[in-house]
C-alpha cells in the first residue's frame, strides 16, 4: 500500500481570501447493527485508532470482573478511557488507584511524559523536577491494565503482545469492530494498538451506542464505560481540550474521544449511532473540526455552543489578537 | 477555489507495517532564469509563503541604503531573515539593535510570544514573567522593518499595508517572484504576507541563487542576505530546528528557510537553483522531511548527515524510547 484511497475534504484553513491549507480524510457513521449510515472518503481505509479506542481497551477490565472486585468507581472508569492533561485531578486519582492496588509509579509501563496541564507543568519546571509515568496522558488506561493483570494473576509486563491483558484487549477489539485486525503498531505509551478499518471503528462505536438495547456482560460494560466518560468529561481530557469541551456542551448525552494522528470517535446512545474519523495527514486540528461538524449535523451539538465555536468555526488570531482567518469544515460534512 | 489541484505525495508516516498518515503538496525547483527544472503537484498553486520569504522582505532594507547607513552586520541581516527561537543569542542581539535605533520593545508590532528556547522559556516561567515582543520569532524581521522605516522617515505603524516599508516589500516580492500578487493575508506577526504561486516562490529563490551572476543593487543585496543566513545558521532559527541543522550540515553553501503552514524554501548558489514547497495540509514535519529529501536528491545534503537522519528518515519513538515507526519521503522526491 503506498497511497490512501480517495480521502474526502474535511477541513479548510482560510487566511484572508485564500484557502491556505486543507485537510482530507475518511469518516463513517454506523448504526447499532453496524450498518453504514453516512460515509466520506474511503470507509475501508485501514487505520490505527490510537487512543480513540481506549473504551474498547477498558472492556476486559469490566467483563473480567476486575472492576467489580476492586470496586472501581465511575471516575476510575473515565480515567481508564482518558488521554488526560496530567492535571492534579488526574494525577491525584491515578496515584490513589495505584495505592489501592498496592503498586507504585514504577509498575507503570507508559513512560514519563511532561504533562500538558500548565499548573503542573510549570510546577515541575519551577522546581527543576522531571515528570513521571503518572503524568503520562495514558496513566489511567495503564492503571486499568494493572488492575486487570492483578485480577488475572498475570505478570508485570502487561504491554507485551502475548500478555493476558493485551490478549483480552485484542479479543474485545475484534468483537466490537467485527473485523479480524490485520496488524498492530506500538503506541506512544508502549501498548499494542490494533488496526481496523474506519468502518470497523465506527461499528465499534455504534455497538457502544446501542449497548443499552442488549444485555450481555460486554453490553453492560459498554454502557458503564460510555456513561463514565460522559459523566466526567474533565477526567477524559482536561481544561482546554476538545473531548472535555464537546462532552460538556452535549450535557452528558454523548461520549467522544480523540486519538493521535487525527482520529476522533463519538458514541451517540439516543440515536444509537457511532462515528469514527481519520484525518489522512494526522492533524489533530482537523479531527477536532470534523467531529464537531458531524456532531452539529447529527443534531447533538448546538452550533452556537462554546465548543462548536472553538472547534468547528474557529477564528485564527495572531500574537496581537488580530483576526487573520478561520478554520471551517468542508461543506460535505454539513448535512 | 474550494480544492487544491492534485497535490503530490510528499511524506509518509509509518507505524509498524502500516502507512498511518500521509502528506501531499506542491514543490518546484527553478533555475536562475526562472525556468522550472523539476516539479511535483501543482506548480500554479497559489500559496502564502509566510516566513519563508523573509529574505525577500529584507531586500528593501539593503537596496534602500538603510543597512549601509546603520552599518548593519551579517548577524543583523541573518536575524532580519530569521524565525528564531527567542534564545539569548537572538534576544540579546535584537535588543542591542533596538538600542542602536534609539527605539524600545514597545516600538515593535509583532506581538509578544513565548519563546521556543527552553532555557529562556523556563527562566520566564520560574520568575512568573511574561514574554515580550523581542521574544517573538519575527523580532529580527521587525527590527529590520523599523530600521527601514527610520531611514525613510516613515511613521511608526510599519505593518500597515500602505506604509512605505510594506509597499517596498510588496514591490520587491513581485520583482523576485515575477508575478503580480493576487492577494495578501495578515501573518502571525501582523505584517502583510503576499500570495504567489509555488513557482513564483521557487523563481524568487532561483533569483537569489543566481544573484552573483548579475550586478544590480538588488542582486548585491540578495548575495549579502543569502550569505548572512548561511554564515549564521544558529541565528536564522536555533538549536533543535531544521533550518539551523540543515544549513550547518551543508557547510554554508545553501540557505534554507521554513514558513508556517508547511512551507520550505532553499537557495543553492553553486547550482543556481531555488526550491519552494508547500504541504497542502500545512504540516511542518512534512515540509522539513520533503526539503531534506530534495536537498539530498540535488546532491547538496549528505544522506548520512545528522540533519538528513533527523528530518528525512526520522525514527518515530515513544515515551519509553521504543522505535514505533518512521517518517519517510515519498519515492517521487528521491531522484
Amino acid at each position: 500500500m503506498t497511497r490512501q484511497n480517495t480521502p474526502a475534504p474535511l477541513t479548510e484553513i482560510w487566511r484572508g481570501s485564500l484557502l491556505e491549507s486543507q485537510h482530507h480524510g475518511h469518516a463513517v457513521v454506523c448504526n447499532g447493527k453496524g450498518e453504514i449510515v453516512h460515509s466520506w472518503g474511503n470507509p475501508d481505509q485501514v487505520i490505527y485508532p490510537r487512543s480513540s479506542c481506549k473504551m474498547v481497551q477498558a472492556l476486559p477490565l469490566l467483563t473480567s470482573g476486575a472492576a467489580a472486585r476492586y470496586g472501581l468507581n465511575s471516575e476510575q472508569l473515565a480515567l481508564a478511557c482518558a488521554s488526560h492533561n496530567g492535571a492534579r485531578i488526574h494525577v491525584d486519582r491515578v496515584s490513589r488507584w495505584l495505592d489501592q492496588l498496592e503498586l507504585s509509579e514504577g509498575d507503570l509501563r507508559c513512560g514519563a511524559q511532561m504533562p500538558r496541564d500548565k499548573e503542573v507543568m510549570h510546577g515541575l519546571i519551577k522546581t527543576d523536577d522531571s515528570p513521571c509515568q503518572i503524568h503520562n496522558n495514558c496513566s489511567g488506561k495503564h492503571a486499568g491494565f494493572l488492575t486487570l493483570a492483578q485480577h488475572l494473576g498475570a505478570g508485570p509486563e502487561y504491554v507485551e503482545i502475548d500478555h493476558p491483558v493485551q490478549q483480552a484487549c485484542h479479543e474485545a477489539f475484534e468483537e466490537v469492530t467485527g473485523e479480524t485486525s490485520p496488524t498492530y503498531g506500538i503506541d506512544g505509551c508502549s501498548a499494542p494498538n490494533f488496526a481496523c478499518t474506519v468502518t470497523g471503528l465506527a461499528r465499534g462505536m455504534g455497538w457502544f451506542a446501542s449497548a443499552h438495547t442488549r444485555s450481555t456482560r460486554s453490553d453492560e460494560a459498554a454502557v458503564q464505560l460510555r456513561a463514565a466518560m460522559a459523566q466526567h468529561p474533565e477526567l477524559v481530557a482536561g481544561e482546554g481540550r476538545a473531548c472535555t469541551a464537546l462532552m460538556r456542551d452535549m450535557g452528558g448525552k454523548v461520549s467522544v474521544k480523540t486519538g493521535a494522528e487525527g482520529v476522533f470517535v463519538a458514541i451517540l446512545p439516543e440515536q444509537e449511532l457511532g462515528i469514527a474519523l481519520k484525518v489522512s495527514d494526522g492533524a489533530t486540528r482537523a479531527a477536532e473540526n470534523a467531529i464537531a461538524a458531524l456532531l452539529v449535523s447529527l443534531g447533538v451539538l448546538d452550533k452556537d455552543s462554546p465548543s462548536a465555536k472553538a472547534y468547528m468555526s474557529a477564528a485564527i488570531t495572531n500574537w496581537n489578537g488580530i483576526h487573520c482567518g478561520e478554520m471551517r469544515p468542508a461543506a460535505e460534512l454539513q448535512f
